[in-house]
């Protein structure tokens, strides 16, 4: 059976995590924090970074949450995530890394920097100025996801993907450490409420970081 | 014809040029800077980044360079660059994602930034010290190619592939700027020598950024 090697706030993780429920391939989950990874961690990902998808009883081992989606997706047939033409598949790979890279970027990644990494590793004060960027680089972001969900249902065209996926992942980790304000985005946020209610998504809802609760409504899929 | 929105020391866009070279497909290089980007590149990439490959007589527009060479590998035959099975083409995936994001973080970033954007753009004097820490960074991932190189004749295994592009892609900016120091990694370097004279490369080496002049042996397929 594949172990995924997680933490529950990571962005990366929860990509795939969406991708092995929505094609239906069991996993089990094994906790790893890369600030303080074990050796064995290390030999399966010299570069120490989550997610890592492993099967010791077949000598599996996948690295790069993009590299384990793209497996995923030329190995199991259900629920194709990178669909469609050749374009069609670019502009999926093109909002995927959007999100990945520069939502990842601008937002999660300086709220998990500032709530989560000093709360628990750092023991330091999160720095009010990186929020409120943060908060405010998340507006035009979701601007952007408003303006693509306008234009077709899904972010990358009729079809739901991998980048919906990609997209709910950053702002599900956003959205727990109190980093999303939906005024202003009905759209964006009818979208997201859309994906946090699949079944696929049970798990993220209700996966906690000890010593860091989640925003009120996060678990809610109504709000 | 395809159009390719590139830099010269752009190592995203690098790595798409000997893509295209290394499969024939004929393209012209459009230039453009991302720091002073034209509202005509921003209607193309609304995350203003380079590189995009464009064609504009069948309107297609290509955005990141993962996502261009995927495409690429589905719609031309010639040299297959992410090849072998699904595990095999995991691993290519694994190491384009290392050289592109570790060793960009690491190591080509900080250069271009300190020699590059200071220069050109902040007109400042580059900082010695994160210059250090850059070419220190430099040396563990050239182990880490030498230890790869020792185990098989390219970097993802016995064919060459995407990976061994995406890394010679940002080794060379690295170069041009003056952060490698092949002293004690013999291996790497024999390996890098094999890619810097493949023809795909050598409008890499002539190619040059206004102001910044290359290190002086940056060119010398023999050095
Ligand atoms: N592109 C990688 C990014 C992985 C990544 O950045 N993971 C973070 C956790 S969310 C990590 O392990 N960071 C620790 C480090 O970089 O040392 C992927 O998609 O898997
Ligand atoms: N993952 C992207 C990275 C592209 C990227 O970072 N491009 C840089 C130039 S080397 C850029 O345009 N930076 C400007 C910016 O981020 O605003 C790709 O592979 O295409």
């Amino acid at each position: 059976m594949w172990q995924l090697y997680h933490f529950p706030l990571c962005p990366f993780s929860r990509k795939v995590r969406l991708a092995l429920s929505e094609k239906g391939v069991a996993y089990e989950l094994k906790r790893e924090n890369p600030w303080d990874a074990s050796d064995n961690f290390y030999a399966l990902n010299p570069a120490g970074r989550t997610p890592v998808l492993h099967d010791s009883e077949r000598n599996r081992t996948l690295v790069d949450s993009q590299a384990i989606c793209e497996y995923l997706e030329e190995t199991v047939d259900k629920t194709p995530l990178i669909l469609g033409t050749a374009l069609a598949r670019a502009e999926i790979r093109r909002l995927v890394a959007l999100f990945d890279e520069s939502f990842f970027h601008d937002v999660t990644g300086p709220l998990m920097h500032e709530k989560m990494k000093k709360r628990i590793v750092l023991r330091a004060a999160p720095d009010s100025g990186v929020l409120r960027s943060a908060m405010r680089l998340a507006h035009e972001h979701l601007d952007y996801i408003d303006w693509l969900i306008d234009n077709h249902r899904w972010l990358a065209g009729a079809q739901m993907s991998l980048a919906d996926f990609a997209a709910a992942a950053q702002i599900s980790v956003a959205d727990y450490l109190g980093g999303i304000d939906w005024t202003g985005h009905d759209t964006a946020h009818s979208w997201y409420r859309v994906i946090k209610s699949r079944p696929s998504f049970r798990s993220l809802l209700t996966d906690k970081m000890e010593g860091i609760p989640p925003a009120s409504h996060y678990a809610d899929v109504n709000a």
